[in-house]
């Protein structure tokens, strides 16, 4: 009972603070972020200290090393925290922006103005950077932000947090503007989520576990996104040459992210040519495959069978499931049968076949002879990123600072009455 | 069980439908809808004997004769549904069109590109109406649709379903093109709203209790409006002629709908030369006043003192609370505090005012100088309408066939891997 007051006035006051941060002037969430900047350098020391209790409780608790590594903090990784913050501060303020603007006979002229969303939770897991990288993108946008970090880096948000909010503090924003649940109480997740009088969005970071609890649990709206099973398909008109350097960046170059490849299909008229030779480049990789029949007739190599479910597992990982298909349209199919609707490529020459595939894939990114890889905020011009959406509601893809915005309509009259 | 099994089959087949749906040609959705209106006309007579069914067991049930009067059907509203079909052929489809297109530095071309949201529920209550003007919208922005009306109006919404199913059978659209939940089974929401693997949205139109229940239960996506609570504020710089016009038709042209005003705010300086006059109109349209103690004091006619409730009252009814503020500011306040985010205006010949209003009033619609009852899609120049959106996310305010789409993003490059 004592938890969910605490958590609810910590959302009451957020939304407060919301109305206040709606109206900042760019310059003034500009100057404010530089020294939000500063000063998480000058408390580099704080934050590291904190950061070494963390991890030596996960080493005491035995969490593996892959953990660690996404837990611990050092110089560079502060460093590029910092050059978030000075980042975003470069960036285009995206609230006050006229989105449209229109006469209707009645004489109403109707502006479509985007505003800040209000009050956005961020739910995610063990990553400590996300704490600046979340309030950065909040603040910038005119929001005021709940966070609600890993119990396992408890303490480095923390440290993290109190380095910007003392900057809130002295500029005399409201209290509010940033706020973190500071309890490694479980049932925090639980209250946060049916606070949907004072939230108006929860965007939850990390594995699928987490995702599928919060969707379950949440009465605010979710953007979110499950998994990332990206595909690359190989057609007859491909440059083969150009599919191999693809499909090997978007497994290899870095295959625990979301966007790296985890499924490859190949048309079957340029198997025999293409398979043996990537296959052997995966193989040099230390990348496992598991094939379709039809791959492991091909293949020279000694490779596992594919069940089913490998084609709907997101490995994030050295493993590849292989098929071979006999038309784009059957590629189509399966792409939207197993895949997670995030990002998908087609390799080829013919106009004809990009088109259709881009036409018929559902994913919120689909590339013709690109890698999946630059399914990404920074890639793609954003400046930024707060997540990547699987969704098909409000935000699709890569999420940067427009994301974290809505709209209003502003409306002038001259004395309209409706007949 | 078998109930289960019956949805999600309907589910899976919406599913497989959109699919064909999304990459229909607009001619094609036309000549369609153009068919859908003229076998409706067709079957009137099927349509009205159906509804008399329902009628009889609505006053066999005893239901309210508002309720009887939502239910009704007769040869005008079967026209207007016949002429909201062809009115939304003629509408510009949202479909293909490119929102934004970019070159980024890697050489990758990224168009972000219109395209149907995919699935999408509407769950609704009486008004049989809904069933073709939701089943036009949705085909026309390339959306497959499931509709759960009200289980009083069963008998109606299969009749109008059938004969604009006959349409999408005619034309060989896959199965699942158009689908209804034809059973009074309560069960059948709980489960529609646990899919979220197969449907995208959920659009309940209804009252609170409905919305309420759908937002609690759902693993979709939902947008909605809870309430209408309007408020217009009368400035001390208003021009208090134009003031009473707006006043009253803002109450009084249609109390029942959510654009309706709920709550009257007067500035404390002009409130003794505005009030007078004002409520003796209101009380010569019957309109029940419940005032602020200043209101009381200033009014000639013997009112009600308002309650902090009245304040948070839709009353859909000739009821008007009213209060008195002290500056622009108190009034914004006492908007963001107890409306409902929906409708809100001023009157006022200040400009500042009305600047601080529109900037600081956190609605979806907020007004100068005119009735909140502009509020609706038609009024707005969208042609068509199929609900107004309180919440921040995806859509806000009336929507109609763009808020029925999404976006995502087809990117052309010549080889790109991240390096």
């Amino acid at each position: 009972m004592e938890l969910k007051k605490q958590i609810t006035r910590i959302a009451r006051r957020a939304l407060n603070a919301s109305r206040t941060l709606s109206n900042l002037a760019s310059f003034e969430k500009n100057r404010i972020l530089v020294e939000m900047a500063e000063n998480l350098k000058g408390q580099k020391e704080e934050v590291l200290r904190a950061n070494k209790k963390d991890i030596a409780a996960a080493r005491a608790g035995r969490l593996s090393e892959a953990f660690i590594d996404r837990l611990a903090l050092n110089e560079k990784r502060i460093e590029e925290m910092v050059s978030g913050l000075l980042g975003v501060a470069r960036l285009t303020d995206p609230v006050g922006e006229e989105i449209k603007a229109w006469d209707v006979p009645s004489g109403l002229q109707i502006h479509k103005v985007r505003v800040p969303i209000g009050v956005i939770a961020i739910i995610y897991e063990s990553r400590p950077n996300v704490t600046a990288d979340c309030i950065g993108l909040a603040f910038k946008s005119g929001n005021s932000v709940i966070l609600r970090g890993g119990s396992e880096s408890l303490n480095s948000n923390i440290a993290i947090f109190k380095a910007l909010d003392a900057v809130v503090k002295k500029n005399n924003l409201p209290p509010g503007t940033i706020n973190i649940i500071a309890t490694k109480d479980r049932q925090a997740i639980n209250i946060l989520l049916k606070l949907n009088d004072y939230i108006d969005l929860v965007i939850p970071r990390g594995g699928e576990a987490l995702i599928k609890k919060v969707t379950a649990l949440s009465r605010i709206p979710v953007i979110k996104h499950y998994k990332g099973i990206c595909h690359v398909y190989v057609d007859d008109y491909a440059d083969l040459n150009m599919a191999e350097k693809i499909c090997f960046n978007a497994k290899v170059q870095r295959p625990g992210v979301c966007n790296a490849m985890e499924s490859m299909l190949i048309h079957r008229d340029v198997a025999a040519r293409f398979l043996p030779g990537m296959l052997k480049k995966f193989k040099e990789a230390g990348v496992e495959i598991r094939g379709c029949p039809l791959t492991l007739k091909i293949s020279k190599e000694r490779i596992k069978k594919a069940k089913d479910a490998d084609y709907r597992t997101e490995y994030s990982d050295l493993i590849l499931a292989v098929k071979v298909v006999a038309s784009p349209q059957e590629a189509i199919r399966h792409i939207n049968k197993y895949g997670s609707h995030h990002s998908d490529a087609i390799v080829t020459e013919d106009e004809n076949n990009s088109r259709e595939f881009l036409k018929k894939v559902d994913s919120a990114c689909v590339y013709v002879n690109a890698s999946t890889r630059f399914t990404d905020g920074h890639q793609f011009g954003l400046g930024a990123e707060i997540g990547i959406s699987t969704d098909k509601l409000h935000a699709r893809g890569p999420m940067a600072l427009e994301e974290l915005t809505s709209y209003k309509y502003a409306i002038w009259g001259s004395g309209q009455v409706r007949e």
